[in-house]
């Protein structure tokens, strides 16, 4: 498996993406740039259960909620648009990580993504170590990113 | 506390709810019905976390997944539209719940929507009877419907 | 291309289509139903901008507004699910047109979605022929549903 | 009318908000930035078609895309809670503007979000200036933010 296989991913806009002005809800990008981090893990190869409980069915010890966002828009994007988007996530310390997102249409970069989550016990909402399994995956995009810049 | 007060609601249309074509994506009128209810079961007096509970501080016993929903659109529903949001809830058998909702615009009915749910035991997935607290609020619902024909 | 190109496809459920009984959002399923017929008229070579204009661009002559949804739920869809989403487009008569879809995991069907759309003049309101390349798409698949029960 | 009264407005959050871990969905935030200054230019006195505009209906000459957008969580917002959501905007020169927001429950900021908006002529896509009225509330807005601050 090439990194670029679990850190290149794609996006197509759809109708009900859209607002009355003809480009995307503006919030979908930061939405999109969430699924793109969860295909992400997937493709990897972490079941996404492991990182996303189901609550329903049995109690998961830690959570990673979003403590910041943010996007930029380059260009409009709108329906019919394929969009390549390739994530980079990195980690910031023990407990928080992020999770940039670009998007590009036809080679151009039209928009950005970044999440920042946090690690922390569901419990006592302590800040907790990410787990092993994102650690791996941060640490194995980040080498792919290493070795393309050299 | 007159039953209009918990069965006649509103629903402003924002920009965000809207699509290319300047009229509301089709399905936020079945969001808008679920909310309208939640709103009214609250007015009633029944909190919200009694219904639909946050598994990440208990599990709760029962929950109430939709089986059916089915929404008509009469007349287009645009940006800025003020809409007055009736609902009229039946219980169906001792575990199905259906909550009708009709959306009013300057006094024409420009959509309805169903919703029927089921109420299961979040364990074993049995039926399981619909707490009082729900058949209080669809008894009460019902006898104002009853007056108003009289 | 064989007809189950343009009329099965995939959805993949995420962390942001699920609430907090830890299984989809109800309207999502319809979201989805009309996303799957999005693809599937591309698949089948129709630009989705023949369909879905960009008002901001021009305006195109014909709406397709919905008239009705519904939708029935048979058993939950969670996170991580892998849907197959089998759509069934029929002509109802010369302006009115049906989408039916089928979601199936695992083997099982557990969900389907219905959405009917009227075609209609933007500027009079007036009903209006479906365009020949709806047309096309519709019959098209109905000869490969009819090909398969043969 | 008092600045507060198209500065201070509230949200009550819903089920269909919030995901599996029982917090909201984190983008929603963003759209309820967004629909807190629509419902402040509203009370204001601003119609909101004059700003947002029905394409279908007729070509509206100046949009307001998104350039940027940022959130901060600092604490769980969750299903029932009702927030105060407190806006200011500002002018960052003669095209671009930008709205605040900050959402307070029980007294306690739990999230801010930031919307930087564009003035663009929709044909040449070339910035524009703002038009009067959305300077007259963003000046209005200030000039209560000012006196407060006295």
């Amino acid at each position: 498996m090439k990194p670029a296989d679990w850190l290149i991913l794609q996006k197509k806009v759809r109708f009900g993406d859209c607002d009355s002005a003809g480009v995307i809800h503006f919030h979908n990008l930061l939405k999109w740039s969430h699924e793109a981090w969860e295909e992400s893990i997937e493709i990897y190869g972490i079941p996404c259960n492991d990182i996303f409980p189901d609550f329903s069915i049995r109690k998961s010890q830690i959570i990673f909620p979003i403590v910041n966002c943010e996007a930029n828009f380059h260009a409009p994007i709108k329906i019919g648009d394929l969009l390549k988007v390739k994530i980079a996530p990195h980690k910031i310390n023990t407990h928080l990580f992020q999770v940039n997102s670009f998007f590009i249409k036809n080679g151009n970069k039209v928009a950005e993504g970044k999440i920042i989550h946090c690690s922390l016990d569901v419990d006592s909402r302590n800040k907790i170590e990410l787990p092993d399994q994102l650690e791996r995956w941060i640490e194995a995009s980040n080498v792919s990113t290493n070795l393309k810049e050299c």
